[in-house]
């Protein structure tokens, strides 16, 4: 119902004295094409001019479109700008509306003040504050969750003109769910992240000496362009970074809750090298295969371990280094596959047509071998790659997820299909997702053994998509 | 000047009582598109359509354009057509002139018949039939040498009206270097390698029972829509395949040479998952990667084996799997990485943006990796990658390459740099290198390891790039 | 500040039984089209399909985008629909802000009803309005005035849920100026002009005998699609046309006032071919033609008179027939003048480069010409004119103009310069006007001449921007 | 079969000491565009620069593309060249093949010397030269006819390397039918015309003092650059301009002939504002108007003369003049048709929809109107419009052509239809025509009176679509 979208969302921030090594919304660029596997649908940056417009009084300007993060951009209007300051967001490609309107930051006017906002994460009672603003008269021009923030914040009775902190606190007390937020003014940046912290958010510092600061949604947005990272955003603190005096203020204005980060951005969403939640997310990977490789061993050994790129890859290598079983590259995925390609016949897709993943016949002929994938959601993709593998002469498939069975779908921001999709919701043994993707044998990832490796930190996490048990239900 | 490319050719011609599995057309395309790699500048499809045009006496008809296969086609014009065969072309970015013009196919009507020709190699005397073809005459539409071959068949005065093999034979006659063919007429389809196959040519048959065949630069193309791979274009081989009679005439027109097949095909032109020249490419670089373990092993050992990614990685499990040094995916590539993107500013650059290489900091800071990379020519890219595993924090940055050192330009058809570009031969020590690039040891795949892995096939590639010693000399 | 635009409006309501003759998104775009001179910087269509929605609830929906009708709309859009009723806009180039944003119609949902508005106008209080709104935490996602209209009937306090008539009542309620409006919603359509009826609008029947109606801002735009009109939506009136019952009802909601439509629809805004507040453009303009060869005779008599064309060709037809003296087409317009032309350096321009108008020498050299346009409003075009024919010739040059001079801009929606840009501002006595632009003479139509024309109606036209005495003095 | 077309050529040749006053190519641009009605399906220009290259021996040039001027170049393009000549063309929309290939300026490396060609006009001999040049082995690489003639300079045995003079000479003496030529080599600018002059070509210098020369095939688009006109190039007349000593020299090569110049040109093709063949087209127009007006009155009188716009204005005036009958711009012609433009259905098109010309009602219902058009083709447009005035209310519609009924089709260059679908052709009898396209009379200039009013330079015209005799019988 487009309430929904996994995004990326980064913000920059730097003293007019600084010399700068690169303009901010090139910044801003740079690291959102770093962030780019967390949203290919639409990117927008936001840069604030404190100079700009007719009476000098400044301006955010706003530069969006659909597509990906090189196409929306052209280096000229990224210069053409005397902007000290930018929030950037890209935008996942969910089934609903594709429109421009819907691409992020949003900017508007709240009582004078220019204020843009890119946001991660999904309000779980944004139906509820729609209809109840709706009520009292307000027009809401997107389908966007994010939204409501805005009006929140227009509507707030807290705060003087220009005091954007104290309207954006209050506004924040009134929703719920998961949300990673940057936040700009033409004065000040604001880095937020919701109590429970389901969506991760970063600060780091662009080089040393001078106040110039980046927030990301991963840590990779700030390895791209050099910055040294400095810490997590916490869970429920607020960051507001001030332009001209450089202050950094960190505050913690709602009430504690149980951290509750989300599990699958170590499993699938992030970067294999970025460190997320304070943990890389690569090492994740690698540990759950070679937990997986202790819980799932496979009757009778084989001969490969082979990943489905690009996902299954570090999990793959942690699987062979725990059983032994050399790991080979035999499916290899096209670098080519644009989103446009013309899709072949179905005769002749039977016939064997493989677009986006082509087997390495000499490691598969023959041969026994484990297929290791990150996660398996409809299962569609998983039975793909087992006839792939079949029909390039593979023995024996075995199939092992490095995760549990997904039973559920997400409230926070993940763009996940209605349970009833859910080949593990709809096939609750494991056998019988085993048959149906035609695998010889099938093996997922215990939540047990998953939460023994978090170790300490096992009740920082949300699991909701593999228990059905959510920290917050949604209210819509 | 012009006269070079590496490029990769396709051709399809099936029986019109075939039901068709798909069109010749899209099948072409397909093809095309697995053989991305080998040509990303433009792209081309030449159909027969035997009943076409105002008359019914049939017409070629060519789609070209510049950029990638999946941007130059639309499925509208693919399917618009009543072709019964097909060629199909991608042509390498060269320095040099980019026009559509030099797009192949080329079609020409060469004495009342119409012929399209796509070619992957390089002649090695284009220039001196090219100033004799002008002092007769002679008008070049095109800078390539593809098309010295279509005025030869035009002026030959064997074959009369329609004998287009007796023509080709011909021209061929007088050409020299290296040709992988696909020619096409309303009725036939000819394929031919020159008599030392330095460039790859595959014949596959469509499905089974009918005739419906299929030849490409390499088997990944014919394993992409589900055709068997029959055998080899053999060196110095014509073969024709009629549409009307179905039959298939294999010819050798040419005096015999020693087989000289590309080494480099299987070094890092051709993809993992084809066979060329009757080997699986994959286990070729993973055996490089084992042989060049034993020859150079890692002084006081290694933490990790890192491949760059996507060409070392075959090479660096072997590697991997001779040293019992771990493998690890610590370079990310981008997914994202387009032909028009915004490049930083030099001093955002240095201070460390990665646009399209990516460390994975844990698997790199505080150890010891060894780089396994599938060949060097300027050594840029390794002096980047170099700098790069340094700045996430490398103890000690090993060099391996699984080929030797390549101290010559290439005259039969691969696009490399002058030979003052290519590091080895500016500076012809391993120990120098090292040191220009910055790795704490380099080391190269020794030929006579190479060689002795190839066996009693050793004298059937070509090294003239390791060696300086050429088949062919060129006469240009 | 961008709150003015000169714009064309088109509503369209088809009873769901009548067989539609082409879809109301089609009929839309051809009116659209034929009002295309009233804007050429964007385009939008809002279509209501009343069984559309996962749920069958009906939605309206948009289709909008920068550029001429042509370019905006694809047929592909235009059918897939289930519409039966449609509102369009067309969007004048204006100075300000160029963003698909700006582009009408505007839609959002209203206490839940789904709502879609197109405005022709500019209302004086809009800032005022919207400063208010503001401090009540309202947050205006355009910089069009028009948005006003749509949060002024969110938070209206009258009509219940779906009173879409008594929200919209109570919100023109607030504004002042000028406004032509369609709104639409999911059951209705409601066409409205303000009570001094600045801007035009008329309504239209397509074919006959069922309920299927139209409104748009000039009888061209119905001429287009064969609609006959009916009438002239009146000054304060609102009709309303119900989907359902088909019942169609007139309103006079708001105080009377003495009417004040646009004199400059008549003689430059409007096409030629259009009847604009029940009168025929084209006799308006040629009648100017005629009082202005009365009253500004050529001393000693002309040999051609010559049109700027095309604005002035019909007043240059009855300038001649008045005076006698031979009409001809002298100056030619250039059909392919795109907007994105290369300009000429400014060397060869005053060379004498033509891109725009060219003229036909034999009958300007050596020629006694007068030429005849329909304003003047900044005399940069009248010079260059000027300064063409002496170039081709002519032997003088006399400029008559069919209108009073411009003396001050315009605050109901015409885009007009600011007051120091206008010529006759600039210069008060003619004479002055005249040397500057460089004629031999120069004659204005009197304003006395233009309100004798209009007779009995003379006082049912606004002559602000030639007297400097507005009706509605602008608020903001 | 595509050997026909109807084009617009321009060269232009400056001294290197001379300052331009523009580029060359931006010269050759503008000229171009003011051609833009000789070809609206692709436009190219040639720039020589002298020193270009990487040997500094200099280069041609080419920029091509389909589509408009305006679509084609860039100003960065056309502005990135140290050009001092250039030679340009736009090509008609045949329905032949529409590919950039055949897009002119054609280039060739004619025995070592770099020549490129732009032609306006048809030969009535290719398809046989055409085919003996294939008998000799050569290759055709465009479906145009001018190809042929760079292969004929290519094969001649006369003028050694780089005597482009001779060989160009020796080549045009073999070709039969219509040509307007510019050939451009690195050193000198020609121009040729048919010993019968079939085609336009007028000789211009680019200000004065200076050798700096343009030719264009309308004096319009000397006009459009500020150039004056000097003369036309003779029919059978050579002219080479010489770069380098800024010599022009004038040759006569080839035999005598009667001059057959175009009268179509006047009708129809060429644009009102140039002269052509010495004349005035305008004039000519309005002259054809006046005759027309005496020998084929209107029965009892009319209200008003109607132009069908744009081409028929001139001659409607005359007719107006010589008639009495008051002219009205009753009929309007869109600005804004695009090529691409949505159709509306049937059902609606009867109904009534008029994308490209509309009724002016006020002056046509209840009238007597004379419609004037410059010429009757297939009827179909005729036909259209008489039911268009009759839909807005006409009493009367006499239909007035100034030109006599076509009968044949032009092998000179003119995109005609075939015969069968001349409706002067299929329908003989004047009546027959004016009954099939609905008028209550319609009269044709005679070819009497035409010719009378050419006067001595009567015989100095081809008529043959009037007659069916032509000058040159067509060998092909």
């Amino acid at each position: 119902m487009g309430f929904r979208d996994e995004c990326g969302v980064v913000g920059v921030i730097m003293s007019p004295s600084r010399p700068p090594s690169d303009y901010p919304a090139r910044l801003a660029y740079f690291a959102l094409h770093s962030l780019q596997h967390r949203g290919q649908e639409g990117a927008g940056i936001v840069v604030a001019e404190p100079t700009a417009g007719a009476d000098g009084a400044g301006a955010l300007r706003d530069m969006k479109g659909l597509g990906l993060v090189a196409e929306v951009f052209t280096d000229r209007e990224l210069m053409r700008t005397s902007a000290v300051a930018a929030v950037g967001h890209v935008r996942y490609s969910t089934a609903g509306e594709k429109n421009v309107r819907n691409v992020q930051p949003f900017t508007a006017t709240v009582r004078g003040e220019q204020v843009a906002i890119a946001h991660n994460g999904n309000l779980t009672n944004a139906n509820a504050l729609k209809r109840e603003l709706e009520t009292r008269g307000t027009i809401f021009s997107t389908s966007s969750d994010t939204e409501v923030i805005l009006h929140l914040m227009a509507q707030s009775v807290y705060g003087g003109s220009g005091d954007t902190q104290a309207r954006l606190t209050d506004a924040l007390g009134h929703v719920e769910g998961a949300y990673a937020l940057c936040v700009l003014t033409l004065r000040e940046l604001f880095a937020v992240r919701d109590p429970r912290g389901f969506r991760p958010l970063v600060l780091g510092r662009i080089a040393s000496g001078e106040p110039a600061w980046m927030v990301a949604s991963e840590s990779c947005a700030l390895d791209m362009v050099g910055a040294e990272v400095v810490r997590e955003v916490e869970p429920g603190e607020l960051i507001a970074i001030d332009r001209v005096t450089g202050s950094l203020r960190s505050l913690f204005p709602f009430p504690r809750q149980q951290r509750k980060a989300c599990i699958f951005e170590h499993i699938y969403f992030s970067r294999a090298n970025s460190d997320v939640f304070g943990r890389s997310v690569y090492m994740s990977r690698y540990r759950f295969g070679e937990l997986l490789a202790r819980s799932s061993p496979i009757p009778g050994g084989a001969d490969y371990v082979l990943p489905v790129p690009d996902s299954g890859v570090a999990a793959a290598l942690g699987f062979s280094a725990a059983s032994g079983i050399p790991f080979q590259m035999g499916i290899m995925r096209s670098q080519y596959v644009g989103r446009t390609f013309i899709q072949p016949t179905q005769e002749i897709r039977d016939a064997g047509v493989k677009l986006k993943l082509s087997p390495v016949r000499c490691m598969i002929a023959d041969k026994r071998v484990v297929v290791v994938d990150d996660s398996v959601v409809r299962g569609t993709t998983s039975r793909k790659i087992v006839r792939l593998l079949r029909g390039a002469g593979a023995k024996e498939v075995h199939l092992r997820i490095a995760c549990p069975p997904i039973i559920g779908s997400c409230y926070y921001g993940v763009d996940t299909p209605n349970r009833e999709e859910l080949i593990s919701f709809r096939l609750p043994a494991d056998q019988q997702v085993c048959e149906w993707i035609g695998a010889d044998s099938l093996g997922f990832l215990s939540l047990e053994a998953m939460q023994e490796f978090l170790g300490d930190e096992a009740d920082d996490f949300c699991y909701g998509c593999f228990t059905g048990k959510y920290p917050v239900l949604p209210v819509d």
